[in-house]
């Protein structure tokens, strides 16, 4: 053999071993993909990855998503072996414990080499295919002496049967991602049994008639490994390594059946498991030799890492650029937005939030270079394109415009991946209704803490003829449910632009900007003419736009273009002598983080609190009490023009003063 | 030409006319894939398709999906052409108007002949899927002479491109569900631009990659498209049929671009259209001799319906059990689970209630033939499966238990599909957190009025170690929003084979279980010795499960897991004299539907009202008021065991009698 078999061997049984033992320890766990893909991982680890243990976030490390995520204990073995400080071997011992960074599924935010957050299927994968899009990217814009990585994937049968593999390979096929391998642990199996239980399909030809490499090996020769990894490397395509293997291999009585999928594998099988592979040392005990060659591994990243420090410092103006372009957006957003803030109270417009969004991008993208935007097929519908952002495309990565194709999960899941590699900050649209084909992972985005920005157009039954199924109505409150998730639906071009400075400025938060289809006044810009980040009126979540003139008995609260409709409804309330204040809340998830004085400063106790927007009610009780009002929709809408629509379900001046009216002489 | 070129012809320009026209009128739509798909669709329902225009529910009548559902008017003018009663010519003057049958989308409960709601896209083909599989079955079960039809798809690259085509299909080629045929509008536009801006797929090798027949056609040649089609029906597998189209075809200077997409063509491109086709004919008239030509279509489908009346008549015996099993389910569900309640008030069980869940599906099961259950590939964690209930295999349609693999979001769709075919009930698991990932067909069930039940276990941070990318917070009452979809979360045995009867009684409206993965206590038992559907405590949505035996001054009303630690914190509330209700609410949606005396009682003004509830508090102060406590969880959980989770994150009664305490000082 031209390997030292042996070495890899003791090394990939480290592996097997770490991960028995943890699940066992645990009481639950997933011993199978680990033990099974163990021989693949020792290769990749021993031979191709570029990492540096010491610097788990160093720019131009190769990725590695273990898109199978409930084989965690690969990762933390991995990690740990190879050198990095964390997980310990007392934190791999504590598994799926109460304070372990080593989790039930790896989460990046709790483990420094754990590049995503995953665990729902096929995700993983997909966001590979983002962070190899962003290194292509950033390799456009700073060449291969800075930017010049892989990104890595190990991805199991449940990965690719999601309806989301299609997308992302699509994606990547599409944009010929050729520094992408997936390393597809073929072992036969699923969690009901074998995979002919529930699939007939051919693979490797579904990839390569979507543009994509295929290799093969014995997932357990490390020669053949070898072999079919550099095969990989060598095609320009992304490349899926189909590795036979057999699940939980090294447990004799176990492997190859799902029995080693989901469960400790119980003590007299991991008996015969250390048996059988030869492992006399105690669980969570490496044997030095062992540990060494492991150690050894990020020997070769060591020195590259330093290589590449003294490249960034070689050329002092592009070392900068680079700093400057690595380091974010943060507080540029406002300064991006300031003078169109400020020229829109000069000069109002009347248009629909969308293209409200569509204005202040121009000035977002122009100033932006990190901003990378896209569309699922509805760019002119999103208004998600400006002139300053050209199209990504195989033959020119350094676009920043994203034709994702009809894919809103692949595009959710490619931008949570852009995020995570660092140097570029996503946002991407589609209709608002449309987050529901995209919702886990803009629940990942929320989870993985990253600041993309999901420009959610078409927000009510005001898109109008497309009718119920295009129609939002639990939308817009089931996304505030998400924790860590800013929801924001603006009501004009001011709130708008404020909106996406906040939203941008924020990268451990994402963001949903919900936004009409139809026109809207504008109601803001008296005392914006001077507009800054400090007066963003909108950074608490709501406020008061329209102060009662008379005695305030009411105080509404609207969000989007139900803002218009609270302000009419204010005069006509003033018409009969009822004072109402008109309360914007762009933001309910922001809002609530204000201090109590504030909260109730603006909702006051002994006000009529009166809630409307052109969705569920459910969940506003909570700022207008029991004895409030609560104008929404709580039923699917219909197909016809807006106007009609609003004017059938009660949103309307008309319709609602009276029911205030009624209230308040209760 | 051996086909009648010139009255096709005519036949197809009625449409295109038709299209071009409503579009126009509604000045909103979508012209170019009627326009594109119009030589196609004639074919087919001129030749091949089995139905009779007086008889759209006729059960063995062929399934025609509009899954490119933007493109309704093709529908519409099928049906009106053929002769159905609805829709009329008016009804389609008044397309996307209020009150028109004729939608923006097509809509399944605003007219019989559209057989299920589309328009996001990719779920019309995969609940033809469904369609296709409930057909397989009933012949299983009556054979030929009764059930013995196709499912025709019309799909655009839009369906194509989704991430569920790939489950779909993965599902029909395995299933080999030869009686498919989806006609695929090949016409290399989508929104954004041609199809080249975002993939670069094979689609056809991706097709046979999966088990599918591929035939081509040129969807502009009746006679090639005849030969296409039959070549499909020939085939024992599923097939795609790709036909070359222009969109938009006829509008002479915008066909084969997107401008035709989604916008009205305008009176300039309509005159030359008119002129191109060589239509005189005025909007919305159709040339009688054209019209006649249509209305022959529905001829020898009215042949072929009697012929089955008189074949559904012939035996007795079989005609009564047919038509017992197409009946459905109704009363019968109750009756189901009578003995099994009351066995269980006499035994009381401490089991998790999605184990709870498999005991009522034993007899449910048993007794109920038209129950189709199945898993994503979760069978052992959903407990979805029962002996009575033998797997559905290409072998063997005749089962009733569906191994549907990786794909939650095509089995969703496949249940609506198997639903709306009829003479079957669908109920499929998964882990609540993936109700993510099939969010939009659980809405589609609600909008198209389907009785699917989604058994959705693992239902809070009670799954414990897997951690937060598998612990639903925000779930539970994110799906409360959807609009007539019941979302049940029961707390025992008891109650668990309650909610399955409610769920099953009513076929209009889907049904979600949330149930728990650790064991819960039996509360109920004592009162349902004699069990019957009028005891049925769940069917008013709450209820009291237990009274305050002192002066009640606290209601706490709980949900499935936390209905036991309600009854802790009452019993701890008593120890200090402090009386407090526990209400029990399986389901708010029903609870909701209560009269104002019924929901009062229960939650009364001058009681406390505290929710506890291991999930988003957002929405419970609906019914705790601004005075009221929420215990929930508004952030994302962690990895651990369940009962330290349940500790760490207050859901003790030691963690909350103090806040009780602390209120009723206030």
């Amino acid at each position: 053999m031209s390997f030292d078999t042996a070495r890899l061997q003791n090394m990939a049984n480290a592996i097997r071993a770490l991960s028995m033992d943890a699940v066992q320890a645990a009481n639950s766990g997933h011993p199978g993909m680990p033990m099974g893909m163990a021989d693949v991982a020792t290769v990749l680890w021993s031979k191709y990855l570029k990492f540096d243990p010491a610097r788990p976030d160093w720019d131009d490390r190769d990725r590695f998503v273990l898109s199978a995520g409930h084989g965690s204990m690969l990762v933390y073995s991995l990690l740990h072996l190879s050198g990095y400080v964390e997980p310990t071997m007392d934190d791999i011992r504590n598994f799926r414990q109460l304070g372990s960074p080593c989790a039930g599924h790896p989460e990046n935010f709790l483990l420094p080499g754990v590049e995503c957050t995953t665990g729902p299927l096929g995700q993983g994968l997909a966001m590979g295919v983002g962070m190899a899009m962003a290194e292509r990217h950033l390799n456009a814009l700073f060449g291969d002496e800075l930017v010049d990585h892989r990104t890595w994937v190990i991805a199991g049968d449940g990965c690719l049967m999601e309806g989301i593999n299609h997308e992302a390979i699509g994606l990547a096929g599409h944009f010929k991602l050729g520094r992408m391998i997936v390393l597809w642990d073929d072992n036969n199996i699923t969690i009901d049994g074998t995979t002919d239980l529930s699939t007939s399909e051919d693979i490797k030809a579904r990839y390569r008639a979507t543009g994509w490499h295929v290799a093969e090996c014995d997932g357990h020769d490390f020669a053949d490994i070898s072999r079919a990894i550099e095969e990989a490397m060598a095609d320009e395509r992304p490349s899926l390594v189909a590795c036979k293997t057999i699940i939980g291999k090294g447990a004799p009585n176990k492997q190859g059946t799902s029995a080693t999928h989901g469960a400790p594998l119980g003590p007299d099988e991991i008996a015969a498991a250390r048996e059988a592979l030869g492992w006399t040392a105690e669980p969570f005990v490496v044997p030095d030799d062992i540990l060494a060659d492991w150690r050894s591994t990020g020997d070769a990243g060591r020195g590259i890492s330093s290589d590449w420090d003294a490249r960034l410092a070689a050329d002092e103006g592009r070392g900068a650029a680079y700093n400057d372009h690595m380091a974010g957006i943060g507080d540029r957003a406002s300064m991006a937005v300031e003078q169109h803030i400020r020229a829109l109270a000069a000069e109002p417009k009347k248009v629909a939030t969308r293209k409200a969004s569509e204005l202040a991008l121009g000035p977002l993208t122009e100033k932006l270079p990190q901003l990378i935007g896209g569309s699922a097929d509805l760019t002119g519908s999103n208004n998600t394109k400006t002139q300053f952002t050209a199209p990504f495309v195989a033959d020119d990565y350094s676009g920043r415009y994203v034709y994702y194709g009809i894919r809103e999960f692949g595009m959710a899941a490619a931008m949570n991946g852009m995020a995570l590699h660092g140097g570029v900050t996503p946002y991407g649209g589609t209709f608002l209704i449309f987050s529901d084909y995209c919702r886990n992972a803009i629940r990942l985005s929320a989870l993985q803490q990253v600041g993309a920005v999901y420009v959610l157009t078409h927000d009510s039954i005001g898109l109008g003829e497309d009718g119920p199924t295009h129609q939002p109505v639990e939308q817009v409150m089931s996304l505030r449910l998400i924790p860590n998730l800013n929801v924001y639906r603006p009501c004009d071009t001011i709130e708008t632009a404020e909106c996406w400075a906040l939203a941008l400025q924020d990268d451990k938060t994402p963001s949903v900007l919900a936004l009409s289809r139809q026109n809207l006044p504008q109601l803001r810009g008296e005392g914006d003419g001077g507009w800054s980040a400090a007066s963003n009126r909108s950074a608490k979540g709501a406020y008061c736009l329209r102060p009662a003139s008379a005695d305030r008995k009411v105080v509404l609260i609207a969000t989007g273009s139900e803002v218009e409709l609270a302000v009419a409804v204010a005069d006509e309330l003033k018409g009969k002598g009822i004072g109402a204040d008109v309360v914007s809340m762009p933001c309910m998830d922001i809002f609530d983080l204000q201090d109590a004085g504030y909260r109730s400063e603006l909702l006051p106790a002994d006000a009529l609190k009166v809630s409307i927007e052109a969705g569920s009610t459910l969940g506003w009780q909570k700022y207008t009490g029991n004895d409030g009002l609560n104008i929404g929709l709580d039923r699917f809408g219909a197909s016809a023009p807006a106007e009609q629509l609003f004017e059938k379900f009660g949103f309307t001046a008309d319709a609602i003063v009276p029911q205030i009216m009624n209230k308040l002489n209760d």
